[in-house]
């Protein structure tokens, strides 16, 4: 296939909420208790029933110099305004050759864990999470039709209500919700436990696929203080291998055999090893452990459930039979600092080559566009839908790394490698000067 | 190449220390305070400066029916011989076609955590550590010659007398040392800091290779306590990914070239990912983070340190070359519940059919052979070392499973799953068991 004609669909990116993204949403009940910016030390900072959060460095370096990249940019002013912004956005989308986009939340969390911690608050918590969802749908979402696949956030505390804000957003045409991967690891229930069937249930319903990103639940550990940061990037998607297994186990599938979940930004290329082991597990442990999978192995039930995704993944698309054309997707992870932008379809270009058309295709757009019940074609025309045709709308957008943005303090001291210890000290201090 | 020509050597098998092991090679002045072996409600529990340990079952099921895997065996009666004594082991090897094994301690933890833990007593920490290492060579290898790797512990807390004692053992043909795969999680200084530099140094002048075996550094997390213990079983080699990534990055192989180190029982499939993802770390991140290897990818570094291991992983033997053929070992795990014994041999024949016969070589023994110093052809004559040859000399072992050991309390109750919670409840009832 021709770099132009592909059609590019990504399960994986992040907005950052512009500062006025809840004022508008947020119930008149509520007025004035709605998530927003302050200026602290000349940072942008979300306050939330009196706590304060400043970005993360790392989450919106699109666009700037990688010698920049650490804590910073720690303002809008400083951020690329595609990262924010949904016209430049979709500019930068289109530079990049990317049709469709899920974007995940950012200031609350990427589950939107932050609005579930408020155990006092659960009623502002709930407008909270609603003004998210109908800002993400109504102002991100539909101010470019065709072009996003809308993911809701919901209640954990109290899954009835969970369900029917599923329902809410479904009828409005909502197909996708962010959940932790482990929500046991935030003091919630097990997925395990049939306290969650309800939410299960309202997605199979209404075929909403229950998105799982890195780091919503189980993370990859910092090995030590001393330890480079790179090793712990490094480990970051693969961490997610655990909870994979834990939900390859767990209960819903045979009670809600539509269900979907995706595995975002896990990668795929270790996913045949997983599968395998977990089958091999199946079979010495089985008479034991009592498990039992009606005569179906481990492995059959990832197949038919879960999505896996990946940015770049040379030997999981040489595999790619192993872990199968039907269920697994790309994603850009624009605007954070593992996404390839603007040369994304480039890349995906070059490591897909040895695949048919029809398998380019799947895993391109076709089976997201299936799982996600999203027709841009309806909407836009296939023929404008191609890596070639976007570009063309894309002339005026310049790629060029952002010099002068201001807000970098490099993380570089020349000969010493950045550590784990070094970021908590970061965080720590970005906590510090953000504190109310 | 065929079944009974293959020569099998195993980097992961474990013994179960047999009652009578430290007494003898306790030095005087500590006679008394050796690690010894008393009966509590019915178990054989080892007891050492005042603690209690029982042993965990899964550790010694090796020859009993799946259906009584649990918390059983708690006595010796209980195990198959082969698991504490030398010659029935020899026996259980030559049924399996087993050549060579290298033996992990039990009692003392894989590596040897347990004898780190006593900040009061460390004169008598290192004579049991030196107790063991004598017990394990003298007792335990030197049985059998030509049969086993041997394989010693260090003291952590003192880097001068780890050295000291890996110069001890080498001088009578040790060439491995088990290790913690993060000693930071123990509460010691990190890979990344100089003070384990003379235990590199060490290694590298007398050619002795870093064992790291799953679960004594990072581990698999439980992901919750109603989670099946499949779950767990299944993503537990896979979680060592954290500690691979943090090696890589790690500053002992530019001072110490010739060092290596193994991940032992990590599987191999989900290799060839990581080093990917490495890579693409390096790749997006160096500039940043001051990575720096001198030219060199992370994915170089992994594969000219990193042995790796596997006891069954279709997947990754198609996948070898991306693995690389001259550091990738086989694994037994005798007497633990993923060990196939007693068709070992089968399982690896049937896995390994599409590789020449010099690949099946180099990853069935030549590549131990090479990076362990272990040459047990010049001992009994390559012409013994084949399967068809050692079962030749085993006809008088009883495979069959054993019924009637006694001491089974099954896991089963039909129709629910066995949980991390129930396994968690195990450990903690059989400490409260037989605490002193």
């Amino acid at each position: 296939m021709k770099l132009e004609d592909l059609i590019l669909v990504s399960v994986d990116d992040h907005v950052i909420e512009p500062p006025n993204a809840f004022a508008r949403h947020m119930p008149a009940k509520f007025k004035g208790r709605e998530p927003r910016v302050v200026q602290r030390n000349g940072r942008d900072v979300w306050v939330f029933e009196g706590r304060a959060t400043g970005y993360m460095g790392l989450n919106s370096v699109v666009g700037r110099p990688k010698e920049e990249y650490g804590m910073e940019p720690l303002s809008y002013e400083q951020m690329r305004r595609g990262t924010w912004d949904v016209k430049a956005r979709v500019d930068d989308m289109n530079a990049n050759g990317v049709l469709g986009s899920l974007c995940f939340p950012t200031f609350p969390g990427f589950a939107g864990q932050r609005f579930q911690q408020y155990k006092e608050a659960r009623d502002v918590s709930l407008a909270a999470i609603q003004a998210y969802n109908d800002w993400h749908l109504h102002d991100w979402c539909n101010a470019a039709p065709g072009r996003f696949i809308p993911l809701a956030l919901i209640p954990w505390w109290d899954p009835a209500a969970a369900a029917a804000e599923i329902n809410r957003m479904a009828k409005q045409g909502v197909h996708a919700i962010s959940l932790s991967d482990n929500p046991a690891l935030h003091g919630f229930p097990s997925i395990h436990d049939e306290y969650w069937d309800p939410v299960w249930k309202a997605c199979c319903d209404n075929k909403v696929v229950i998105n799982c990103h890195i780091g919503t639940g189980v993370k990859a550990e910092h090995a030590s203080d001393m330890s480079p940061i790179d090793a712990w990037i490094t480990s970051m998607p693969i961490s997610i291998a655990n909870s994979a297994a834990d939900w390859i186990w767990a209960p819903m599938w045979k009670k809600f055999p539509s269900l979907r979940m995706v595995l975002s930004e896990g990668g795929i290329g270790w996913i045949p090893y997983l599968l395998e082991r977990a089958d091999f597990t199946h079979r010495h442990h089985h008479e034991w452990t009592n498990a039992d999978f009606g005569g179906k192995k481990p492995s059959d039930i990832f197949r038919e459930h879960i999505i896996t995704c990946f940015i770049e993944d040379e030997f999981g698309l040489r595999n790619l039979k192993d872990i199968g054309e039907d269920m697994v997707a790309w994603e850009c992870d624009y605007p954070h600092s593992d996404c390839t932008w603007p040369v994304s379809a480039e890349i995906f270009h070059a490591q897909t080559r040895h695949l048919t058309d029809a398998q380019i295709n799947k895993i391109s757009h076709l089976n997201v566009m299936r799982e996600f019940s999203y027709d841009p074609f309806s909407i836009l025309g296939r023929e404008n839908c191609t890596v070639g045709a976007l570009r063309k709308q894309a002339a005026h957008v310049d790629t060029r790394p952002l010099l002068g943005l201001g807000g970098a303090r490099p993380m570089r001291e020349p000969g010493k490698p950045v550590t784990s210890g070094d970021i908590k000290r970061m965080f720590a201090a970005a906590d510090a000067e953000t504190a109310l």
